[in-house]
């Protein structure tokens, strides 16, 4: 049996891109040298640039009316830059709060404007909270949220409606299911997670809400410079380009974000029913509706058996399974790259352990 | 014959580190997974991540109060850092504009504070201008210079004096040679010049120079948090911190920065030399003194000639010898995984061609 890499990122990716890239790797289409040896500014970078976007475009029918750029610094990098390129229209901004994710992204961006939370204040995450509790402020320059939860597994059922510019961290659930793109200002996603290695985080935006950063922006977390120049201002790190644009072409391959939204529900489906059907052997915090399809953090009621299930699963080759240490127990990431018969086997695992310990 | 790849970056990096990173791509030291498919919080991530420390330290006896530090961004995005980190001091800086990089560097810095520039103003970088036209100002926060500038081949050979904190800039000539790190208050280089991918930027810097970012500064720039987390604050750019690591392993294995120097010297001096003693036929503008061992920028009298050039090389498989748009020409760089081997044969390519069209 092969190792099953249930990490939360840097995670799995397909393996089919995986071997491309380690056999491409020393002479890139007959380049003579590897893609890191490679200047950005040759031809061939410039093809693996636009031919990333040009994929990620069709993926997803981005409009014509949005840029699709390439940055580096990461989700992090992105809380940043978010607030500095379209904190300026009104100097304050609507943030959901719904995980850690999203609430590291408001205290980054209270450092360059006003920053409004629209839900109650909490530190259980567990669900999206009903609308009636939401704070809108028609006032806010746009409105923030995270569209996965990645520690706390907690995944918007829906789109938020709301009257000013969308932005949205689909960093752990981007490609894996289709998006209205014209329904956000908006979207983006670093790419350790379902699209490639860390050190490339993507970005669509919508073109009427460049051209206004703070003075104080670094150009590298700059929108406007960076859609300008083709996201080649600077040297871009080329090496996570060209694999996430491998990656973009393996989903089209695979039936487009279609499919992959099919198989994340059965996937997903597969490891929560067995926590259901489990008498309470397993359970999750996350509520009904608003469990993710992605990162499935779950518990062990005893768990003192928690560090033996870890172990166990070790042994069978399923690895980067332990809990973020905020949540604690266990949580098994399903991105795209995880096929199910690594579900299955997962799930297989999951069932042997209950009859085992129960 | 294998191309040569003279690329001033993206550049060569060294073939042993080339097939030791493919061949281990897909299962790294049998963990059943890639480097890049690795969570950063793994043990086996946090000992690449210390590796490289360790190594560099080695490499540079660099000083146990210095802390090395990871980040994401390029050179572009350490213009930004330095001043958010350091500027806080004095609200002003100094900065030695020799060349393209520290122009932008100087020009970056400017939106965080008072930029003074030490040398009288021109657009024509050929040299490092004689002390007596510096002007340093004492209550500078620190002073910048750019140890190598890559666009136009000028080249420090000496560490700048100066009573403040001393920021270089060493992207493309770190590790060509020893350096008494004592004497800097900040070194950095981006990694795509002669260390690694592009993607990732080392940072060296005295630790009494932390703690005083300005409140603006964003978490992935700020050198004190990233110190303090030993540049595992968010996901750093994993793949290419482990190949850098490999990088410096193997300058180690070569002989270290003394070795590095020796070899850098022939090498420039070969093609050096070769210009010299051409009779006019090829120049360089850098003055003497000041070339750079890194990028030998230079021209053909008879520009018409220099496509030619490009073309003849190109056939002989070496490859990415266009210079600069703002220089024009040819430029060969000759990082440290460039051979005395492949300088050669570039040497005998300018001489066979100046007999050809002389």
């Amino acid at each position: 049996m092969d190792t099953i890499n249930f990490g939360a990122g840097p995670a799995k990716l397909p393996r089919e891109v995986m071997c491309k890239v380690q056999r491409d790797f020393l002479n890139y289409e007959n380049s003579g040298i590897s893609v890191v040896e490679m200047s950005h500014r040759s031809a061939e970078y410039e093809k693996i640039n636009n031919d990333a976007q040009k994929e990620l475009r069709s993926l997803l029918n981005v409009p014509e009316n949005y840029k699709i750029i390439f940055l580096q610094g990461g989700g992090t990098g992105i809380f940043a830059a978010v607030a500095m390129n379209l904190m300026g229209r009104t100097g304050s901004a609507d943030y959901f709060v719904t995980g850690s994710w999203s609430s590291k992204a408001a205290k980054e961006a209270s450092k360059y404007g006003k920053v409004n939370l629209v839900l109650p204040k909490t530190d259980v995450y567990t669900e999206v909270p009903d609308k009636s509790t939401w704070k809108l402020d028609p006032q806010a320059s746009y409105v923030y949220y995270c569209a996965n939860e990645t520690i706390h597994g907690v995944e918007f059922p829906f789109i938020p409606d709301v009257d000013v510019p969308l932005v949205a961290d689909m960093s752990s659930n981007f490609l894996s299911r289709p998006v209205d793109v014209s329904k956000f200002g908006v979207i983006y996603a670093a790419a350790q997670k379902n699209i490639g290695p860390a050190g490339v985080t993507l970005v669509i935006i919508r073109e009427d809400l460049l051209g206004n950063p703070l003075p104080i922006c670094p150009l590298i977390l700059d929108f406007t410079v960076m859609a300008k120049d083709n996201s080649l201002h600077n040297t871009p790190p080329t090496f996570g380009v060209y694999v996430m644009g491998q990656v973009f072409k393996w989903v089209t391959e695979q039936g487009g974000v279609e499919e992959m939204e099919r198989l994340a529900k059965l996937k997903s489906e597969l490891i929560y029913s067995t926590i259901e059907n489990s008498g309470g052997f397993y359970f999750t915090s996350v509520k009904a509706g608003y469990r993710s399809r992605m990162n499935v953090p779950f518990r062990i009621k005893n768990s003192e058996l928690e560090p033996e299930f870890l172990k166990e699963a070790k042994n069978l080759k399923m690895i980067q399974l332990k809990g973020h240490r905020l949540v604690g127990g266990i949580r098994a990431s399903l991105y795209n790259a995880i096929t199910m018969e690594e579900t299955q086997a997962f799930k297989k695992f999951m069932e042997d352990f209950m009859k085992a310990h129960k």
